[in-house]
């Protein structure tokens, strides 16, 4: 890790915000050297669209001029949720740590996912048995758990990886999405609340209600407009643990993917203190969770893919690999003109 | 080749229609399959979105329960167009074949991209030396030519590869593209022009007006709505060979990517002969090229990718065949709620 990690045991919100004061800008020098070179390969101006752009944006944050993803990882962080007792998603709590055991067993959609791409998939466990407590009735959990969690979430940032995939898992956690969503850009349950697992019907008015309760509750935190403070309040350890893991990637000059909207809503967090935090990260995918595209808009975030998936897990993260591992490839393999003996442009 | 490919140097549109004629349809069995298993695996109900769909397809047009992309093949048909000569295009007609020199030598693109997803990659070439004659002068070539053409095409689709990425190559072939969709689908040039390799201002005028200048010349035939006719008028080389390909893939139960706005119109000449003719075929990407977006409405496809891309040569559609693998490989790799020992749905 590098020296700017936290302990893990004695993090605080303050040295968090310290780290954001120091955020790094990419790598201008490599990103004119991408633009230079594309504008002589062997192809129109332009005409491999979104390629050239995600080329030099993986060269700026890599920094260098010949950017690759060759060893990605895929971060998936799980936590449990007090709010799951409220009955709002269709799965019962358990199921987080469920499904854990299916990612240690190989048995998930991610470790499929993962094998496709030979992607290194860390599983994450924050303290499952100890849920967070049930932010309709107080703060989901202190600083010191929060920041821990960050810290944490740092250490999946490690040196040599080229690309961090993140994702969750947890049981409800599309509920505590939708809240501190709601806390750190406003408006209400109504706006932020989705189907998540499945909820429909009464099930869903109840999550909504959940979401408008708890706004209710932690109005004069809201209020001061803590990001920091507001992911204690109404967040969990996973989303913590991300933005631990987007921050620390920032100061290693690992390009992130983030996945659906509970994993961009924990990066957000970043982009509510700092416009520039994210700067680093590309969303993979527009996620089915409505609240998702209403996220998109508000951090300016332009999703790879539209597949109407909603799973969770970094699927779609990893999903997205292969077109960054192709945006590399011609980038760094194609011809130039002058190699190829291609006349150029006649007009 | 299967039985039904004929004799190349004696191929007839009337051929090509009794082969439209016995389309065969998906395997019904793989699709219930394929739809019977996503319910039981480790996710709610259909969280994966698209990637469950394209299970689907690929089951039922590979006729098998559990299907796989592990032999995928990428076919770029070049031709030469008389029309190119009219100034269409931001490049001077001999790119054509100085673009084939370099997808043999592996500089384009597309060898990357082919590379990157250990696919087979093939350049058809067709007859380079002897453009198509300029259509705004009389029809682009004979119906023998364009017969040819196609079952030259139907080559590509050889047993054993489990599936077929189509591409082309061909300075002025949006000009070609553009004529023939307003041949096929009504409307003029100004409907389906756009600045293909980057033409703009005047030059793109110049290109609407050819476009116009050829519907005027082929009114009658136009009027006659024969799809295979219009193609011989107005079409290339590339565009027949193509359907043809298309064609063969349906009859050999492979399934099909189309690439861009060229690529698509050539396969719209067998859905504008019958509907059914393109259901084992996904369009991989949006082009940015105009024309492309109302092709894809004409003919009823969404796009799997929308990256602002507009190079051809299959470059598209090989970049989304890792998300076709990934769909094969979540639904064969993950376990059932019963084999991990999750709980299944609450409500």
């Amino acid at each position: 890790m590098n020296a700017q990690t936290p302990d893990k045991s004695r993090a605080t919100f303050e040295e968090m915000r310290r780290i954001l004061r120091e955020l790094p800008g990419p790598d201008q020098e490599a990103v004119t050297a991408v633009v230079h070179r594309e504008s002589q390969l062997t192809k129109p101006a332009g005409a491999l669209g979104r390629l050239e752009q995600i080329a030099e944006w993986l060269a700026g944050w890599q920094g260098r001029a010949r950017p690759q993803v060759e060893r990605p990882r895929i971060a998936v962080f799980a936590g449990t949720h007090g709010v799951a007792a409220r009955g709002v998603s269709a799965y019962p709590p358990e199921v987080t740590q469920q499904m854990v055991q299916n990612f240690l067993s190989g048995g998930a959609a991610i470790n499929q996912l993962a094998q496709a791409i030979d992607a290194d998939l860390r599983i994450y466990e924050l303290d499952l048995a100890h849920p967070t407590a049930d932010f309709t009735r107080g703060p989901a959990m202190s600083e010191a758990r929060a920041a821990n969690a960050m810290a944490y979430g740092m250490m999946a940032a490690e040196p040599g990886i080229d690309l961090l995939c993140l994702g969750e898992m947890g049981i409800a956690n599309t509920t505590t999405a939708a809240t501190l969503c709601a806390a750190l850009f406003g408006g209400r349950g109504i706006d932020w609340a989705g189907p998540g697992t499945g909820v429909q019907g009464e099930a869903l008015q109840r999550k909504i209600a959940v979401i408008d309760e708890a706004l209710v509750r932690h109005k004069d935190l809201i209020g001061t407009h803590d990001p920091l403070d507001l992911l204690a309040a109404v967040g969990g350890e996973e989303f913590a643990a991300i933005a631990g893991a987007v921050l620390a990637a920032r100061m290693g000059r690992i390009p992130v993917l983030l996945d659906g909207f509970a994993c961009t809503t924990a990066a957000a967090v970043l982009w509510a203190i700092d416009r520039r935090a994210l700067a680093h990260c590309l969303v993979a995918h527009r996620s089915a969770e409505p609240g998702h595209t209403r996220l998109l808009e508000t951090i300016g975030q332009r999703p790879l893919l539209d597949f109407g998936m909603r799973l969770g897990e970094a699927s779609a993260a990893a999903l997205a690999v292969p077109l960054l591992k192709a945006a590399a490839a011609c980038h760094n393999g194609m011809a130039t003109f002058a190699e190829a003996g291609v006349s150029s442009k006649s007009s």
